[in-house]
């Protein structure tokens, strides 16, 4: 735990630079827009320790595998997305001194992300080995209009002397990834020129891809656009920058604006990059800085109209919330259904491929809510396209007849990860994918997408849970040996229950949608078993399995077993751990943790919140409760999980301790590793812990539902949800709970399970009602 | 399975040279000292594959780790035995072609391993490009008697042709190791020079071990010593050597003698290495290498007396079980306590950490049979040299109080090994450490081993296994859980039952030396409580886990169940796999493997190996047969065992074929692996599966006891060993057994279970009593 974050509703600050905070903070004031992203890493010289992030969706490199032993099965290569060329550069030198921020005194500095308005921002005063300051102010953003676009104002400002300074303006393509498994660097130079503009063309090795970053700047002094006369240029393999020699006068402010184009060949001919790029510098240059930066501030405006959750009476709850739901925003936007997101988006290198089970099973409800339908569509779709890539890796495993395996890690369809307990028995993602196709279905209504794509998917699933059980002559059952589930603290386990749940759960509802084709349209059917050479015989063997699955339970307890052989441990509270143990996996051996009872998330209360029709409420709670006292949450997807399923069975005070663990866990640095990236993918738990946990919001028998309860500290809170044709307003507070319809479309809607009836653009308050 | 090898009593032969062949030839064809050891690398230049083998016992290098996902308590680095500076080279030009015996037309090849006396042998017939005729014999020996030193006879005849030949006798320092994870060098150069001798002093990075490689040469016609005036010297970083041009005449041979002498800073200070070196090469000089041959062909005459196994009437199992004795003999002398054996000894670098578990549980008999009682007795106390080091390793995984776990892979006390499912559950290790102490006493009756070192072992051993387990409250009884067994095609197993049952054994024996030291000298008891930090209140601690442990059984079958859960496998025979399914680790995912029932080496069948005096026959014999129908024998430890169980339960044919499969598993390439390197520890196991198997030994009550049979294909058989202070012969045919008592002693021994005494250097024949 690590604060150095100022509570605000709408920004996120820090003042006093601290050199040993700074990789942290480039990570938290990260900015992007769905295509590009950027640590927040200085514009100015900086020799401190830092982690240099910039990268582009997408774009991505076949890194060969380090392993320390090979198992057969294991791919060749983890891809990783990239450290792109850098074009942020404004280095400043006065005299014989750099602008290093590492070795200057620096006071009055802020840097703030301004999260309601989607830019970085900093201000300081710098001290130089001579005893200059120079004051320096800057604006950056990643445009969200054009997203190929990036744009700095930069300000600087001698502030007790006047001489003539250095402005080294550049694009630096020789960079390189920190996590380089052989110290490679992933790029080579094609093309470079300083007119008509300053552009590098660089090629990642290997997948070779092209990526033109090209460069545009101007100066300003009193409001008047000037050019500076004397400058040198530089170049050398892959770099390539102007030293601009300015005159500055004390107390003169001197204004740099720099705009940068970024195009890929994953969206142009490679002969069509460099014209784009200079399009869009030109376009920049001619509209301006102000006017991008408006039209950038408008977009995200409007995106908080639909996604904004507001909470008063916890500035720290408030601030934490937003943070999330701007990374998500930021992170992914739904325009290109080729990417996906990545646990740590575009704030750091840590598990670079780009696709975990965590878009399913976390961030596909928020998107669901807050995006246009066709966003989550492009999620739930990203792995029906990857599904041949899927067949034939479970065949690599040993798996046939069309049976998929979707990979643990990937960025275009091949597995990434080589750990033999994860690649090979990690399974439970697959049915995270057939779940979110379920998910998409019943919250979207559209049901067209089962029979476009949904069913074939779920046919390749339930062909593989089939194979990867087998009949247990002792127990006379089906069992799934060799699995490790959602707690990865416990390996190669036999008869994992959330996995089997999941599995039976997979094949139940591969029969359901099977049959709601075959009724739909008896064609759509034939074309999918012909596509999927599936024959109807297959269904009577996924029956036998329903029928006769074994799931571990424990009778004295009256509770789910999380896998065989559980009753064995020594069963003790995760408080009985000491602060110092704390979290286990950085200060335990793998040895300790895997015999010890603690949970990383507890998979039964990830399936009991899955599938909590299943179970009458006290269920839930016997388990939840059981399972809670030994979660250790050292997974950031678990905190959020168990504080829904807390709200659900009205543990209140849980719920909400769970939910400040979630919230903030990047911005109090809970694991002393935000250094490394935010985690993005968790963030949609924490919208969910609000949502679909305090505000209890379900989708039943097609209609939404709500079930809110106000966390005892809170005054109030409200969020924004669309809902197939309807955007909602849900607005909690004390003994009373209003929904607004913004939209023109009549909603029908549960709260607290009766059912009302709001009229367009109409509003709804219940007074006294509240549960809690 | 690649046969290339034609059979011989005494002799490895290789005709026709094959370049496929040639890096199976190189490990098959290595010889050793104990000290030294070569892969059968030629002298020749030789461009096709090839790897360079080149070793010095103790003499290592901790190469960084590589590994994909670290997990606490890995180590840093392993220890590998290193390539080391080469001193073998004698290459050939004539004109302008070099004598590159990959590239050269070669006829008349033959290569010959003398088992015997112990050389390495090779003539040939290269034609080079121009037509040139090249005759070419070579003698290599290193020798048993001054391990320090290594001799080459090379007869050169210029074949049809006469002209000047090239003559480079060179050392070479700048060597690698192919598994060098880092593709890092790990000598640098020290000093070296030409004069008096040539010679190199390299040390290894990191841990500054010096090696001097000195050499000497002369060159003989027609028996007369010449030296060549004609002469080149090259040097450059980590290498000499000279270069001679010498008239040769067509059909005249012309014979160069090279001497080596080896010191390392292991037994001499790094001024001193030199001058010893060079007090070899004077020597060598001197006494001149027929006279010293004749020497090293004595004592390796001298090391068969002991150790040799005869058979008559299979002339394949003949060879083979020579070629596994012979290996034994060369790689480890029990000279220097500080050395051990590693799974490959000096013919490869695979498994390049020295010491597994396989000492203890496969080569210690060997050792005991067939060589003073100091070379066994320094096998044990290595491990207790290393006890410090082992209380360590547990404490980093959590345990404490003086807890041992020995690593799986050491070189100096250190564990070297990092697969999570190996370094932290494959205990059973320990558990062999134990048992070799026992074993080493029974055999030896040196019961003063006990309060001199074993006891300590004991111990910290019994505190592992103490703190290892934990009392399960569903089965009141004490369990193991995450554990790896020797059957590592089962990963993370709960209740495995053969480490159960060696942890309870160990804990027993421990309780017995305990009573046993303090009954015999209670000052030795009280010298040892002191320095373990030893209260006899951990006894009953013990003796609660003792008298509760689980041990899985299945009730329907009356079989040990290899652990919880394996009942829930499809049981399936080992004969339904096809073979291009085999071996199984090279053509099945490891996922595949895992869920299978099919076992790599069975566990329980080594359990009943070490403890069949706890199992009736019957019981043996059921569980034999249930485990080893699913056994697919991938480990090279497993058939030996499985063969003497077979022997055991009198399933004479089974033991045979087992026996086969262990004892030419090298020679006709298996797995297709032999050219990594020969499977040394496991030549012992072969060994095993003859004395302990087919001859039926044991040691009863302080009584050496067989019970022989004869395998219905061979004739006779014949074994040796060194029992306490007598030499014994065994001699089986059919209907007949004979024990010829070679010592000044009188032997009183059981066979088939009955008492018999035999008088100094006399002879006892049964006849009519085989058991078979």
């Amino acid at each position: 735990m690590k604060r150095f974050i100022k509570y605000s509703e709408w920004e996120i600050i820090e003042e006093n630079f601290i050199p040993e905070n700074n990789e942290a903070a480039e990570s938290i004031f990260s900015i992007g827009n769905g295509k590009m992203g950027h640590r927040a890493n200085f514009e100015e010289f900086y020799s401190g320790k830092t982690l240099q992030g910039n990268y582009i969706s997408g774009v991505y490199y076949p890194d060969k595998t380090r392993v320390g032993w090979w198992k057969n099965g294991y791919p060749d290569y983890f891809a990783k997305i990239i450290n792109a060329p850098d074009w942020r550069g404004i280095k400043i030198t006065v005299g014989k001194n750099k602008l290093d921020l590492f070795k200057c005194k620096i006071s009055d500095f802020k840097r703030v992300l301004n999260m309601k308005h989607g830019y970085l921002y900093k201000h300081l005063l710098a001290e130089l080995p001579d005893g200059k300051q120079v004051k320096v102010e800057s604006f950056r953003f990643l445009s969200i209009v054009n997203d190929e676009l990036g744009a700095i104002k930069y300000l600087i400002t001698p502030f007790n002397f006047s001489s003539e300074i250095q402005v080294l303006i550049d694009i630096d393509a020789d960079v390189s990834n920190k996590d380089s498994n052989y110290g490679e660097k992933f790029w080579t130079e094609v093309d470079k020129s300083f007119v008509p503009y300053p552009y590098i063309v660089a090629q990642t090795k290997k997948t070779f891809f092209n990526l033109c970053t090209a460069i545009n700047y101007s100066f300003e002094q009193d409001g008047e656009e000037f050019k500076p006369t004397k400058f040198l240029s530089y170049e050398h393999e892959k770099y390539l920058g102007y030293k601009f020699f300015i005159n500055a006068e004390q107390q003169k402010t001197i204004t740099i604006y720099k705009f940068a184009a970024v195009t890929s060949s994953l969206n142009y001919s490679n002969d069509a990059l460099i014209e784009h790029a200079f399009a869009h510098l030109e376009n920049a240059s001619e509209v301006g800085f102000d006017e991008l930066f408006d039209e950038h501030k408008k977009v995200w405006s409007n995106k908080w109209t639909d996604a904004d959750v507001e909470i008063s009476g916890d500035i720290a709850a408030q601030q934490a919330i937003r943070f999330n739901i701007f990374n998500l925003l930021q992170t992914y936007t739904g325009k290109d259904e080729r990417l996906n997101i990545g646990p740590k988006g575009f704030t750091g290198e840590k598990y670079g491929g780009v696709t975990y089970w965590d878009t399913e099973a976390y961030c596909l409800p928020f998107y669901l809510s807050t995006s246009p339908q066709n966003v989550a569509q492009n999620l739930v779709k990203y792995r029906y396209k990857h599904l041949q890539k899927a067949i034939e890796n479970a065949q690599k495993l040993g798996f046939n007849n069309g049976a998929a395996l979707f990979p643990m890690v990937t960025i275009n369809g091949e597995e990434c990860h080589n750990e033999w307990e994860i690649t090979f028995e990690e399974i439970h993602r697959n049915g995270a994918i057939a779940y979110a196709i379920y998910n998409y279905v019943t919250y979207t209504g559209d049901k067209d997408y089962l029979s476009d794509f949904g069913l074939e998917v779920l046919i390749a699933i339930s062909r593989f849970w089939k194979q990867r059980v087998n009949f247990s002559e002792q127990k006379q059952k089906y069992v799934m040996l060799g699995v490790t589930g959602p707690n990865e603290y416990e390996n190669n386990v036999n008869n994992n229950w959330y996995t089997s749940t999941i599995a039976i759960w997979t094949l139940k509802y591969t029969i359901e949608v099977i049959n709601f084709v075959k009724n739909k349209n008896i064609d759509d059917f034939k074309r999918i078993s012909v596509a999927s050479s599936f024959y109807e015989n297959e269904i009577e063997n996924w029956q036998k399995i329903i029928d006769n699955m074994y799931l571990p339970f424990d009778e004295k307890r009256n509770i789910f077993l999380q896998q065989d052989g559980f009753l064995d441990k020594e069963f003790l509270n995760a408080q009985s751990l000491l602060p110092q143990e704390r979290p286990l996996h950085q200060n335990w051996s793998w040895d300790r943790i895997l015999r010890s009872c603690f949970i990383k998330q507890a998979d039964v209360v990830q399936g009991l919140f899955f599938f909590e029709n299943n179970f009458d409420e006290q269920t839930i709670k016997r388990n939840f409760d059981f399972y809670e006292s030994m979660t250790v949450h050292e997974s950031s997807l678990s905190a959020c999980t168990h504080s829904i399923v807390a709200s659900k069975i009205k543990n209140y005070k849980k719920a909400y301790e769970l939910y400040l663990r979630t919230a903030r866990l990047d911005l109090d640095d809970y694991n002393n590793e935000v250094k490394e990236g935010l985690h993005v993918t968790s963030m949609a738990g924490t919208w969910m812990s609000v949502v679909y946990g305090f505000g209890g919001m379900r989708v039943k028998d097609g209609k939404i539902s709500f079930n809110p309860f106000l966390p005892e500290k809170w005054n109030s809170y409200s969020f924004k949800i669309l809902y197939r044709n309807c955007k909602l307003e849900i607005i909690v507070k004390k003994d009373e709970v209003s929904i607004i319809n913004h939209s023109d479309a009549e909603i029908d809607l549960l709260i607290y399970d009766n059912e009302h009836d709001i009229l367009p653009n109409d509003e709804l308050t219940l007074v006294g009602l509240l549960s809690i």
